[in-house]
């Protein structure tokens, strides 16, 4: 399991500060924008491709670093999540890719020719992409890889943040099987919420699925069996108002709404399913995004833009696992390269 | 870099031998064919998801156990291509996946509707794969992953052999970053000679590209910028017939088809760029292949077939790369659960 919110963990992890400096007033091959798995990937690809490379992000490690242990990132058999970032960065700095750290992208425009109404856009000889920053520094490349990753909503109540890592968990297919024949809770009462529940009835001894609002929302393919399952009791429209503990979580404390009634729900764990944001504030505007504002590729990582790609959980690819991550960042770079050089533009 | 085909080399490894024997009287959940990084890490996401999962193969490792040295697959900055398969296996290991190991899958079968004429086939309650080996022993189960991998194609001349992984590489986008500034050959004339050559051109010092038969067959985008490139020469119609060496190769020895002249290449590397063949045989006629025998997948590895997955080399995935393997063969996993569970067969 399990995750943890606490930024002061990865301490001088999460500014690394030795790396090369990117400088704005290079044209670059491929800048990346992100620190994750994918990001990180992508640039040891890129460096080896030798490309003009450079990387954006806020901080390294993304979700991963939140992560207390891992134990399905083949070759290591457990391992925290704030070892795996540091090996990461390692890999990384050994290839010297330029990385500036401490900001956010605020927006990649593209300077090139406007595409038809209604169109993709296609590729134009010149075309140029342009990342900036908070601050309004601006770097500029041919090609860009989105590897922002996603934020997952949290509860915001009392306890949540004090037991994330220790019994409060936002990912179930990574952190399930650490409850085998435990009692947990899920929060979310829609296809997330009932996705982790058909997973965790089979996997642990007793689960309670609560919903915040009145009426389930998951898909009845999801609901159906689940609310037959002897191990599941469903709360509708009781909200979650806080989460116990003492080293680990003991219980969850609702409220009914509609009677007011209140009850403590003894549990080991709370999987928190109500969702997440990917970070693809960026390209908003610029590239082809889901109704839930995942970038839209293919499986080649090329979004709707050519010479923009995506890898990791900022894009569509079903599962948002590390090394699906990893594997998704280097795709992109390949991509980015084949994008380049078959254009003539290496 | 590089690649050696002696088998001895991974002795021991290649028949781990203490796993748990499938049982072929058992309808699984899941039957993954092959031992590459794909199938390796489908198996750890299954037995996470508690899926009742066996391995079909007939060595583990795949193309990674014959790769002297891997810098690429994140988290390990240089391994040998030996030891990134044990980390695997033990990885495996650790969740106590029955393995068969010894034999190859020579048919899988689907026992179930036969679907309408020229459709797609679409699920039906009830339907069973059935993997045989060469041996005639079968196994049942209600999906499929098949992450058999592929074979390149090797020159079969003196000294390919003896000096690969001391020179002789399959693999240019693992291997050419070990060549900067040196003097390679290239054997290929085709799209896979000429993207290596674009990128050999780039980081090694001198690049000859050799054509076997009589015109170039490498579309035009690739093969104008290679031949306008200062650092290369084109030998049209030449056979490689030796590779000489020390401890690694020095030479290359050719004979020009037309005129019979015959001369020495000097060269510190030889990739060998004549194509490849996806293991994909036991799927033929029931699953949709590409032209070139790739077993053709979606972005969540889904193949044409319902309940029939694909992960790694032997599908239409882009990039032939031990991180992208073992990504797609996570999601291959995930994607099979969610096939059982959302129609309630777990």
């Amino acid at each position: 399991m399990e995750v943890s919110f606490d930024p002061g963990d990865l301490g001088a992890l999460k500014s690394v500060g030795d790396e090369k400096q990117p400088d704005p007033g290079v044209v670059y091959d491929l800048l990346i924008l992100g620190g994750g798995p994918a990001a990180m990937t992508a640039a040891v690809y890129a460096a080896r491709k030798m490309m003009k490379v450079a990387v954006l992000t806020d901080e390294f490690g993304g979700q991963m670093g939140d992560t207390t242990e891992i134990e399905n990132y083949m070759g290591f058999q457990m391992i925290s999540g704030r070892e795996l970032v540091e090996k990461f960065v390692e890999h990384m700095k050994s290839f010297n890719v330029p990385a500036a750290q401490g900001e956010k992208v605020k927006e990649v425009t593209h300077e090139g020719q406007v595409p038809p109404e209604g169109s993709y856009r296609t590729w134009h000889d010149g075309d140029r992409f342009k990342a900036t920053l908070e601050s309004g520094t601006a770097y500029t490349s041919q090609t860009v890889i989105m590897a922002t990753g996603k934020r997952y909503k949290t509860l915001n109540i009392p306890g949540e943040k004090e037991f994330a890592g220790r019994g409060v968990s936002y990912c179930e297919i990574c952190d399930a099987p650490f409850f085998k024949g435990k009692k947990v809770v899920v929060a979310g009462g829609g296809n997330s919420g009932f996705t982790a529940a058909m997973d965790l009835m089979r996997i642990a001894g007793d689960v309670t699925v609560i919903n915040h609002s009145p009426g389930w929302k998951a898909d009845r393919v999801l609901f159906d069996p689940v609310q037959k399952n002897p191990n599941v009791t469903l709360l509708d429209n009781h909200e979650i108002e806080s989460i116990e503990g003492t080293t680990k979580v003991t219980a969850v404390h609702v409220v009914d709404n509609s009677s007011g009634e209140k009850k403590a729900i003894p549990a080991d764990g709370v999987f928190v399913e109500i969702g997440g944001v990917p970070n693809s504030g960026p390209v908003r505007g610029l590239a082809k995004l889901t109704q839930y504002r995942e970038l839209m590729i293919d499986c080649g990582c090329r979004t709707s833009v050519e010479g923009l790609f995506g890898a990791g959980d900022v894009t569509t690819v079903p599962y948002k696992q590390v090394v699906v991550s990893a594997g998704e960042g280097a795709k992109a770079a390949l991509s980015a390269y084949e994008h380049l050089a078959s254009r003539g533009m290496l």
